[in-house]
């Protein structure tokens, strides 16, 4: 049926609404305790794009020994995120409200980087994709893809961030 | 938990298995009884690339005049599906088994054009995404993504194409 | 992340905000011009509830004869959409955001019926799940499940219903 | 386009394949070591039914201390892909191959429960979908819904389970 009119979201073009947003993503990612918990970093900060490494863990694996395709969808979930709310004005919080990942190769490597860019800003609703690759030996090979529909809140003094 | 294994696609090197591929997607497309009926045509055919081009109709509309969303859908599904076919051996038959479409903005516009690509093309699964772009005095911008998982069906006589 | 607080929907407890929701369903089903023109009747209309059903028509075909996915998609879709509609105030216009479809079967059959009910009523954004049932002589049998976000748009003067 | 003919899948109605599939599904899920990790346990093996215990962990959580939506999916994904794997024929091998995750609430609550259930066992490919509910002093509420395809694999000696 269509969707919220709003600011298109370009790559390259995209001029963030707050020009501390690296600071913001950084802070609220370090809030993030999962991402501690599971050994995630934050490694790349640009207005609409976002990227979380990952290296691999025996300890986050599925029954035959990869990666679990639901802690990949953590590291992809919060990459869109945190894109989404580069782009964001100060003091809105940011909530994921659904996300599909298509797993399209098992989760095995060294380690893992979800690379996230924002598909679509609106006033809203915010859309963004995270491919995430494996690396090996210092080759990447994609093995998910993520689309997430990010919403941000405004006027919530119980949520920052 | 991972996906099965198989030759990886990439837009630009791709290998179809069949040089008769482009015919073989046409005489399909040409089956879709649903494309005539709704006046889609189709513009691009490469290995793992299809276009389907739709124009305007009032006739396809939800309540506010925009093209419904399913009617963008049924374009971006089926350039999901072909692209998939285009890389298939002769004598398989395709089916999509899964889609998600975000709908970014209202499918408005002179007319549509659904670009697809695959994302993976596996021994049995391919996944694949299409834009979706209105066109409006010549200009473009996008109205949705849609990523869709295509499967694959060998040695079935009774469904062709 | 989580997603916006709001009153939850469960079926055959869910008190309209409207009590003219009814008529207002029916008068957004009939601006729907693609719903006449696929042949789609609204059958059952009850708070949070929509039943829209449709015959089997050799026009509106994929490739094997059967009903194209985007044609089944978009009669869930819109079954979403006015079960959500249902529970809104007056004076709200409806969009989709996105939706996922899983085609479980091919879509033969003498009709078709897309049953929906809304999972979660929220302040901005509703989450509806459809089944679409296939009927062959007097039997149903489910072919595809789709769910759908909603949103709802308040003080949109260029958009009713 | 439509999907694999297979047999139809129906809660209360399903017999396994395999009369030992309740170990299978036991010993498999004791592989997956993301689930001690987080503490998950398994508290319902039925045929085409799992549940999926998760107890509040602070250092599982995003940004506003609630559950990441990533760990609200490992749960629901493992439980569909058990519900799957409990109806396959000894030897077979589960990989999900996408799952879409609604977040309908913000996942707060002393602990979850994943309930997944099969909509659809096929030859090939079984579709299946997992509602998570947060427990709080007794009560039960919905935060999330995921609709997830699982591939079984047969003759693959590299994966077992």
């Amino acid at each position: 049926m269509g969707t919220d009119h709003g600011v298109q979201g370009h790559q390259g073009q995209v001029r963030p609404a707050d020009s501390q947003f690296a600071d913001r993503v950084r802070e609220s990612f370090g809030r993030q305790q999962v991402m501690t918990t599971i050994g995630a970093k934050l490694t790349h900060v640009a207005p609409g794009e976002i990227d979380i490494w990952l290296p691999y863990d025996p300890t986050l694996t599925q029954q035959h020994g990869f990666m679990h395709g639901g802690i990949v969808a953590t590291i992809a979930d919060s990459a869109c995120g945190y894109a989404a709310y580069s782009l964001m004005p100060a003091g809105q919080a940011v909530l994921s409200i659904e996300f599909k990942i298509n797993l399209l190769a098992p989760a095995q490597g060294e380690a893992f980087v979800a690379r996230s860019r924002v598909v679509r800003a609106g006033r809203t609703i915010t859309v963004c994709q995270a491919d995430v690759m494996a690396i090996q030996d210092g080759v990447e090979s994609r093995i998910a893809t993520l689309v997430a529909t990010i919403m941000g809140l405004r006027d919530r003094k119980d949520l920052n961030g």
